[in-house]
């Protein structure tokens, strides 16, 4: 089955953007892994507030990739890079995984990484811990969840602080 | 200027127990740095509730120490290895700071750690992570708080999945 990955950088305490959403504080001096990861994506996952987040930065976001975008309007047109998909987004997800394909990169936003979290179809959790405390902001894990026994798969440390952890779902887990 | 660390394990998702204070999911199956650095601390302070929790797993905890037990009962009488203290925490830190000795030791709680975090008066964040995501449970960090650039200075990558980070403040933010 397709791996669900979740690839994002948070802070030591755990925030993924400042309160009003800003991510200044992210190290953007080099690639930080983020091209060999996408080597293994074939298709992206992700919220419309991130999606137009992502439009800010590039006009057309995850070009090569078939990029889904989970919204709460039915009737949004896609597009040849944008595949607008409502309803539930836990069933949809479920069935992507089934399909052949590479990797699929859960994107963002917090709550729809949330729901996937707690219905246990994240298999790949790929979180880069920039080396500050931001004190507040959006928590990648906003309570109440579920236990993951996870194990760990690879470590990476960069010269800038940034450190990079890739943890595994464990096996004896039931899944999503 | 003797320095305050905080030397402590969290989940993943950042809680350091349970909801009702079990820390079961901790390894216990190894030593994890805590001899070489217990051997640079001569001060431990703590919250009386944790102080109370490590009686559970010691007669004498941190026996070779002097050991600062915060309490909102003026009257506590101090002992051989435990010397309670009231009054402003974080008053009474900065003071401890600026005597001669080795390294502090912060141990816990939760809220004794967010005062003195807030402070600014934590030199060295010592984190164990554990890889679970526990989903629910006392929080390491609890907003609101205020920014804090931190330097990477050692990452340990343990067989048993356990990394722990540590990081110093940055000189050019504001002593407490």
């Amino acid at each position: 089955m397709r791996h669900l990955k979740l690839f994002i950088a948070c802070s030591l305490d755990g925030f993924i953007a400042r309160p009003n959403g800003d991510v200044d504080w992210l190290f953007t001096d080099a690639d930080y892994g983020y091209t060999e990861f996408m080597s293994g994506i074939d298709t992206t996952i992700m919220g419309n507030a991130t999606y137009r987040t992502a439009l800010k930065f590039e006009d057309i976001p995850f070009r090569d990739k078939r990029n889904i975008i989970f919204t709460r309007q039915p009737d949004r047109e896609s597009t040849r890079f944008a595949e607008y998909v409502s309803g539930d987004i836990i069933d949809y997800t479920r069935r992507l995984k089934e399909e052949p394909g590479a990797g699929i990169w859960l994107v963002g936003g917090a709550d729809i990484i949330r729901q996937l979290y707690r219905a246990r179809l994240i298999d790949d959790y790929i979180i880069a811990f920039h080396p500050i405390i931001l004190g507040e902001g959006i928590p990648l894990f906003s309570g109440p969840g579920i236990q993951e026994n996870l194990r760990l798969e690879e470590l990476r440390r960069y010269d800038s602080g940034l450190v990079q952890m890739v943890h595994s779902r464990r096996p004896d887990e039931p899944a999503g």
